[in-house]
């Protein structure tokens, strides 16, 4: 939310629904700019070294932003006629574990909402926070909102989650790359974390997997939609995210596209073929608190393979540093190569588990291209290549064609 | 607490006392500012009739200020290398009623925060505001973090409460008028109530009352000191206003002169002499939620008398609408008269109450000056008069010299 104009509109959706015969409970984050506002005050004053008690604060901090956007709308709320309450994470209370600035959610009493919804009110609940259980105030981290919101539906056992973000909803594959691309009416859960966690920003991770642990249909739609369109189809618009195997799911063997050029690509030569070199090289990685995502170990040839794997960019110097200064000599491998020109490109789909020869058709389609692949990783419903990052407006292009994405779904 | 540069002054200052074996409870305004910012938001959104669930949630609201200073500030301690934590009102708790935006504190549970202390910790709690019974977040209205801090440092039987302000102290009078105006270094509770409610805005009055029911010593001092003079002197800086009768008071006999112009004086004349006109005149006014300060009923002459008092110069013309249509016929009164250039001016001083011939000093020295009295009103411990607003500044001045206000207290 930004300025009191789009609270203003926010409060005449709400109402819209709520009219409709809806009983509803709303999640806000903080207005915009605000979060950053005020942890730039507290990285003006930050102490030297950070310790829990720091974090305890910068918790204490952030939350007071949902908290006053809450306040906000419940405001906003009474002015369009609408009985209505705000509630901080405390006070319902969420409860979350003691991690400042990255809790997690433990339970939601959801008692004191019930009778406010009896009597008639629309809830307001501080998105992004809770309560541990020494009464400290917890942050759930960046993107928290939309886990609340979720945790929230969870605990109300919720029809749906409408998530309002500045997207229409889950595509094929990025517009700006396929102007073909296509907006997804349903995608199954695990396809959409597959897309969030492979770049397509649509929902901060932890809340997809929040939805499907406890089955929340979760609708992803746009805060920029005129909040007095008609209801039914604003209820039809957006992407549900599913959690139900229906026949539907069987139809389209490949939903999307996903990519990124966030990462860079390692590999250890001549490491000498014997059990534990995997945990040699990546427990030195993951020790350096350096995360790893596509991991390749080739054939033996010789007695010695190559090992590769890619980390983030930001990554890419340490990593190398880390693995020629300590983990070559130890290991007896020859020497460390790496290539930071590099992208991802994955097919995902849900049909992908019961159709043979997906994978199979994403390689030919882009050795038509002339594109040649590095590495190759497949899990059950997507396949990734890792290819020169020159190709990857190519790559997604064919792909999104070869896979008939641009067309609508039968 | 303005810029972070203020709160790092804060929290330095607050670190020497610490280091010098206090154990220190603060408890911080918002930044300045942030509250006016929060409610003209909320001015933008409020409905057009506000109910108490309105305001509910303007305290929902106005409460983040104080928490993010609080939070700031204990971020600011720990990077001065003090061990801090930070504690919401609801957190402490900080018990109230549950009148919205003008709460009273019920009470205050030391037990955490005596718990920190002992642990070494200096503990920050945000002041302005509780919370109810039912969990509510409510705050104490306007100047409450003054309030907030007599009430912790009765709760905590604090040695003294240090209230740090933009001025210095409590002088004898304004030094905008009488140059000559000295720092008082101690002073009377009663006398600092009739000095905050004469004119002398240093603290919140109630926040003085508060002080005076727990018999907390509270000290005024400027928050412009420099945070490291040295900490003997800081100690003895400001004003400290005392509970105790001590030998000291008995020397000085006046301690101060308040003023104010805010007020206007009414006059219903030739009411008839009988039973119960006070009340009809003022029953009236009470009811129209006027506030009335002096009032004086002159001796009856010929079964006739006159009645006047003084109201805020903003009641004036309604005050005389109100009298002149309903109270007037109702009395078989004559008229109503009235005047807005009148100010106020009083002596103040617990001493006068075993001196005889301090009023009449006062009077004999505003007659030298050829200033003439319209009213009079004495209590046990100041006597006021209404003159013309024109010899306000000629009278202060006066009566400061006469009573030896310039000269340090032997």
């Amino acid at each position: 939310m930004g300025s009191t104009e789009r609270i203003r509109n926010v409060a005449k959706r709400v109402a819209k629904w709520a009219r409709a015969g809806h009983q509803m409970v709303v999640v806000p984050s903080a207005m915009s700019g605000e979060t950053n506002r005020l942890l730039g005050l507290a990285k003006e004053l930050a102490p030297a070294k950070a310790a829990a008690a720091y974090n305890r604060e910068l918790d204490m901090l952030a939350a007071t932003g949902e908290q006053a956007s809450s306040a906000l709308l419940a405001i906003a709320l009474q002015a369009e006629g609408m009985e209505s309450v705000s509630y901080a994470g405390w006070q319902v209370p969420v409860k979350t574990n003691s991690a400042y600035t990255k809790a997690r959610i433990e339970s939601i009493d959801d008692a004191r909402v019930r009778a406010d919804l009896a009597a008639g009110k629309v809830v307001v609940i501080t998105g992004f926070q809770g309560v541990d259980e020494d009464d400290n105030i917890t942050t759930l981290g960046r993107g928290g909102s939309d886990t609340s919101a979720v945790a929230v539906a969870a605990a109300m056992k919720a029809h749906e989650c409408l998530i309002y973000t500045d997207v229409d909803g889950v595509y094929t594959t990025d517009p700006r790359v396929v102007p073909e691309a296509r907006r997804l009416q349903t995608v199954s859960f695990e396809e959409m974390l597959e897309m969030a966690s492979l770049g397509s920003k649509v929902l901060q991770i932890r809340s997809v997997e929040f939805a499907g642990k406890y089955k929340v249909p979760l609708r992803v739609l746009s805060s920029f939609t005129p909040w007095d369109i008609d209801i039914h189809e604003e209820a039809k618009s957006g992407t549900l995210i599913t959690f139900e195997e229906d026949e539907k799911m069987e139809q389209a063997v490949v939903s999307g596209i996903a990519f990124n050029r966030d990462e860079a690509k390692i590999s250890v030569l001549g490491v000498p073929d014997k059990p534990g070199i995997a945990y040699q090289i990546l427990g030195a990685v993951a020790d350096a608190n350096i995360e790893v995502d596509v991991i390749i170990q080739n054939i033996s040839k010789d007695g010695k393979t190559d090992f590769s794997f890619t980390v983030h960019r930001n990554d890419y110097a340490r990593t190398v540093e880390l693995l020629t200064s300590k983990v070559v000599p130890a290991l007896g491998a020859q020497e460390v190569v790496g290539d930071t020109k590099i992208c991802k490109v994955s097919i995902v789909g849900i049909g992908m588990r019961s159709h043979v020869g997906v994978a199979a058709k994403m390689f030919r389609h882009l050795s038509e291209e002339g594109i040649n692949i590095q590495m190759i990783s497949t899990s059950e419903i997507k396949t990734s290549v890792v290819i020169d990052e020159k190709y990857m407006e190519l790559a997604v292009r064919a792909l999104h064609r070869a896979f008939d994405l641009d067309q609508p779904a039968s």
